[in-house]
């Protein structure tokens, strides 16, 4: 199996995208009772529009195992129907040792995702289980977009020299280049601040960005594309949540009413990037 | 319901311990083939000489459903058996906004835990839905004890003053000061560094402290506990897992063995807390 961020610019390239949609179940939103109709409905929907499916864990926990079990049918849905896009699980997990040896295989023996979002609060020996897996992966959360994020992320470190030191989440998008192997690691950057997204990617050219947070969490697609696509135009996954999946609360509209916010949001991107590119 | 931080000391003092046994699951080690059998045989044989049990949710995500279902079963026997037990879902769970909200809801709503572990990267916002449920919380990861603990929680931060720093993990001892609403919050501090914990207590006199670590990771009862004490001789959580659950791999003798091994933990502590109050 070719590595992960190779199949994702594959997969971005084949369907001219690079839209992620967020399978964020929440029964106080959904326009039906079945978790697993409703993620089916919505896949069927949209997955010739994207790159990747990003299931977010907590919405499934929240749930206890019956919403575990829609989860893991929800994955198996879409390597069926899908089998090329990517499917990010978003779990932040991060522990050390045995532990973290232990999330690694729930995440990629047990749900089977491609790639999972992991804390680096407690270093490299604590992401390196994700590393072990032939073609699978880890995206390291470096910068968030919620209001609480500057408390830590945006200290500025000590030089020792009187220089100006880089910030807390600088110094960890530098850890992750220390830790990763080509192709296995990627960085979680938040969409509403496109300047330290740009300065993240003339850092790091290579490595590929989770963009959550555009649509209803106020992220800017336009402005957050510019800022982190690399020099192909591509290595960018740029995810939409409650943008898409409740884009309608009509039991009959739902499906069409996200595949629309889905072209909406592939097309915002895709016309950010022709701008780039001067075409 | 009294908060979770009350209850613990309650428990502590009830049974005159400050022992945690960590329910971590390992097919490769344990002596039979069930994870609840072998759960309810541990708790069976510990819970008079425990202020807590910490089952680390990585051992059961691994087995998928099952191991989930495992988990269910065995906070359900801990609340049987043992009501006053404190239970530490150690998830190490960190996100924002709604899907911060949902762990919580996982947390304690199904799972039913009083406290659980949660990294603090994402900052205050993060942290908030732990503090909603009443008489329960959360415990911060601060310190680690492995070996990339110091890539990240051990720079220095630059006071713009040209004064000496804080260290990252001391200031995200601060922000829990901060964030804490009394009785709710406390630390994660690994057990291996006692001059660092020695000088979190200091600083921070009444939040409690989960040691995770002593035993099979080389932490140092004694000197974990000397440095972790409260003014009252309490306010921690010593931890230990696999030294306890593998400490005999005959289905015959496990269960006694984990209680000779837990008997030794308390002993050990209470040796320590008296050598310090100078009895």
């Amino acid at each position: 199996m070719a590595n992960w961020v190779t199949r994702l610019d594959d997969r971005s390239l084949a369907v001219d995208s690079l839209a992620c949609v967020g399978l964020d179940p929440d029964p106080s939103l959904m326009p039906v009772d079945s978790v697993i109709e409703f993620n089916r409905a919505i896949i069927d929907a949209t997955h010739d529009l994207v790159c990747a499916y990003k299931p977010q864990l907590a919405f499934y926990e929240a749930l206890g195992i019956e919403g575990l079990e829609a989860l893991r049918d929800t994955i198996e849905h879409i390597r069926q129907v899908a089998p090329d896009v990517i499917i990010v699980g978003d779990a932040k997990r991060g522990d050390i040792g045995s532990t973290a040896t232990a999330y690694a295989r729930a995440m990629f023996e047990f749900w089977d995702f491609d790639v999972v979002t992991v804390h680096p609060y407690l270093g490299g020996d604590s992401v390196a289980p994700f590393l072990e897996y032939e073609g699978r992966g880890a995206l390291v959360v470096c910068r968030t977009s919620n209001p609480g994020a500057r408390e830590l992320q945006d200290i500025r470190l000590d030089t020792g020299s009187g220089e100006r030191g880089k910030m807390v989440y600088e110094r960890v998008a530098d850890a992750v280049e220390e830790w990763n192997v080509p192709g296995t690691l990627g960085l979680v950057v938040g969409a509403t601040y496109p300047e330290e997204m740009a300065a993240l990617r003339r850092d790091h050219p290579s490595l590929p960005f989770l963009i959550p947070g555009v649509g209803r969490q106020g992220g800017d697609v336009y402005g957050a594309t510019r800022a982190g696509a690399n020099a192909d135009g591509r290595g960018i996954l740029v995810s939409s949540s409650r943008g898409v999946l409740y884009a309608s609360s009509d039991p009959g509209e739902y499906a069409d009413a996200a595949r629309s916010e889905t072209e909406k949001l592939r097309t915002e991107i895709n016309a950010a990037l022709q701008e780039l590119s001067g075409v």
